[in-house]
């Protein structure tokens, strides 16, 4: 396996598109040095997104939590989230009535603005389900486990309503050598035991790549030959970037260690244009 | 699809198989008249066993939650459970050391008493689990999901030991309208989350009914072809009796509706012998 | 369930989005009277698409298949088929080589216009694979099954290659009362044997409801709530377009049989807007 | 990891189960030096037996192609074939009419002696299917994938009729560096087809197992801690070994690599007990 250098491979397109976790933070914060990569963006010219699989927050907290730590280049119109997508779904598909989720408050309020009232599955009444029209599973904290997953099967069984999904991923680091189940993994569990089909959005599939893709400023000169894919997930960000048809990188500071790439891009048999150690440029 | 009298059918062999849920007790308590049934078993000289798929209690508390009913035929001999095979997988494969579990006390009690020490997963120090050889998932009751779930996942990634689950089924009933989550619907997760293969006892797996055959009083005169599974559900009870060669009756007084069943016997190809209202002989 | 008449539905409606097989015809042929449907649109000013997940033949040649039965509404500009999905692919990233195909050569030879050089599985020879960049699996005819899907399986231990599966459906029907297997059945049998992830095209995903959005005449004027999308089948053209974000009507000319509608819609949760007995207007 | 010599391990126990493909033989014929092996077990009084999950042959079959190649050692006796147990099947649970197969028409002929008549697909007439009262997938020889698999498919459209699998494998070698494609992982394609639950017979499932275990010549005296179970195969002869409560030895000298081996434990979670070379004592 070759590796090589980021500068030298992101210097042949005209778009970045980056994986946040693993690509530009980690459990730790943002990679050092991250700074220089999204300066020489800028002073090359080069558009960039951030494409997340992540539900939790809006567009406008996640930039906020890249502020905090003095790190002003990623603004939020520069975000585009599988929550952004849930939001579309709701706007386009559920007209009216209640949505009930599985999340934080804070995830919730960003779905709340299409003027449909959400509720925490904690505070829906079984007995009385007649106007929840769609069920929104967006993040793994914000309610108990035991109670409110056994609660949303029923819920699922007494009314036949679309499920969104709105992050598609089974785990995520929450420290050197830790992972947490992700909302991604308890939705298929409770997908096999309704045995009904829910409405998932995220990477890899390709209506992330495309809201980042329509949203290209000169979208006429743009093709999808000038667009770079970097993520540290086969699975996600390089499946779905090829999928999508754009040159993928992946980078060695996320889920795939620099010792396993090798056998899992021959065991997956999903294999990226390029493999970088990291998008920081030094 | 022909209902058959239930006594009709049984009068053909010289033993019973029965499945506990759905067929002689629901989520209200024991069927009304199912005293009956078990009187005329001893009048015909039938030999029965009961085979269930739960891990949370022993034969003996099973026993003896029947006898607070006032229902004295099910003496613990004649009950087969998942956490019997749990059991004798520990006592014949895992000789030292300590098996954490996810379950109730009680569930885990009756482990213990095979020389190893239990421990439950709320109690894992991460950082000491050298010494922990094997897990067990018991039932999904006395933990927490959140923490405790999560907490698993990361013990499994840290220690290659054998996984135990000691009941495969994904939901239960509480109540006439509500269903649980099962601890089979929780292995099945974290099994996908890891990776690895879990060891999973419990219908519709050959291995109960073989329990229950290696325990029949007067083996030598009896063969399969003697031996009638009494079931609620098709994808366990009927599909392993089936498999394991016995004759096999349906009832619908539990998992399958009166007015589902032909259909789901059509959909998926599991095909019982007979389809019987219930066992309660009036 | 309620039936709604197409009519009325599609006058609400900008564009409509077909699905071919099972709505515009079946395995005897054009729906009779479905001229009149197309003569509506037309007069109505109604704009179209059809969405096929057919690899088997390209644009050119579906069109064609329609003016030979004296059916000239549907030119082939207008016919979106999961074979121009791979074809994009290609294009963007398989630069050299030759490319290994499962299907006809007539399948095959709407790729080779790539300027890729294009080779049956059958006139592999193992041995000489080190030209091979990609494998696309076209069509369920033109090979032998039982020599040219284990070479296949072979090519794949030899060679690291993207695969490109170009119709995911399962199954589709040659008459009446019989059905064929489609190669996207094969594909995902090929998928677990070698243990790698192919790149999957046709509906469900949204790459090709993405693809006919995209050519949408009058662009800037057309949103997803302007387009309907109509289909026979839940689990591709209906989940597909809700997840897309548009209307959808599922008709039950097709796969989905009248008096099944009601219970397949409750046990999968794939919702359609409306439900109409078929596309054809009288 | 830590290898052992086979002869030290198998001097602990009182019988040993073996499989046999990439244990005792190989694509190339039978290991050589094996004679050797069950000259010591003679020697030493240990009892044995092969387990195998060949369906295509009977037991005195496959014993001749050992006779064949000058080894006497393994007389029918000691064979348990997944073939027995669709046998046995058949033999309990279908007590007349026609056994529509798959296979070949040797394979066939040893089910034929339960007294059903059996039928290749290729000669089932699909509009008179009355007189099916099962089918038999037996061997991936003897019939022409393209036409007879499409035609299973519709024969089980018209008869909700058992469907056992007599092979679970999805792969077998037939050369050193070439596999092909085993009737396991067709049925697992047609299953998913139709929609339906298959009876599969084979290791890992603790049926064949326990065949072999009824058989020990002195069972009374014989527990399950005196079993060893030999494979080259973690997801089937050792994770059923394990299931089954024996003690497991993996070989390096069929599917498993031995540059694999450390690795493929870790992933799947399935250990062995120990891990040998091979079976041959020199």
């Amino acid at each position: 396996m070759q590796l090589t250098d980021f500068k030298t491979v992101a210097a042949k397109y005209k778009v970045i598109f980056f994986d946040a976790f693993g690509v530009l933070k980690n459990s730790e914060g943002l990679l050092p040095g991250i700074e220089h990569t999204f300066d020489w963006l800028k002073e090359n010219g080069k558009d960039f997104y951030v494409l997340t699989n992540d539900a939790s927050r809006s567009p406008q907290e996640l930039a906020e939590s890249y502020y905090k730590q003095n790190f002003y280049a990623i603004p939020p119109e520069r975000i585009i989230s599988s929550g952004m997508l849930a939001r579309e779904y709701l706007d386009l598909k559920v007209s009216s009535g209640t949505v009930a989720y599985l999340g934080t408050e804070k995830s919730a309020h960003y779905l709340e603005t299409t003027g449909l009232k959400t509720l925490p599955i904690s505070q829906v009444d079984l007995k009385d389900v007649a106007d929840i029209n769609a069920l929104v599973l967006l993040d793994d904290e914000g309610f108990d486990w035991n109670t409110d997953l056994t609660k949303t099967v029923n819920l699922l069984r007494k009314r036949n309503i679309p499920v969104i999904v709105a992050n598609t991923d089974s785990t995520y680091p929450v420290s050197k050598t830790r992972i947490a189940i992700a909302i991604g993994a308890v939705a298929r569990m409770i997908e096999t035991i309704v045995g009904k089909q829910f409405i998932q959005f995220g990477k890899p599939d390709a209506q992330l790549f495309m809201f980042a893709y329509e949203r290209l400023e000169n979208a006429p000169q743009i093709s999808k030959s000038d667009v770079l894919m970097v993520g540290d997930t086969l699975r996600t960000d390089i499946l779905g970037g090829n999928k999508f048809g754009l040159d993928t990188v992946l980078v060695l500071t996320g889920n795939t260690q620099p010792q396993d790439a090798e056998v899992l891009i021959r065991s997956t048999g999903i294999i990226p244009t390029y493999v970088c150690k990291s998008v920081v440029i030094r």
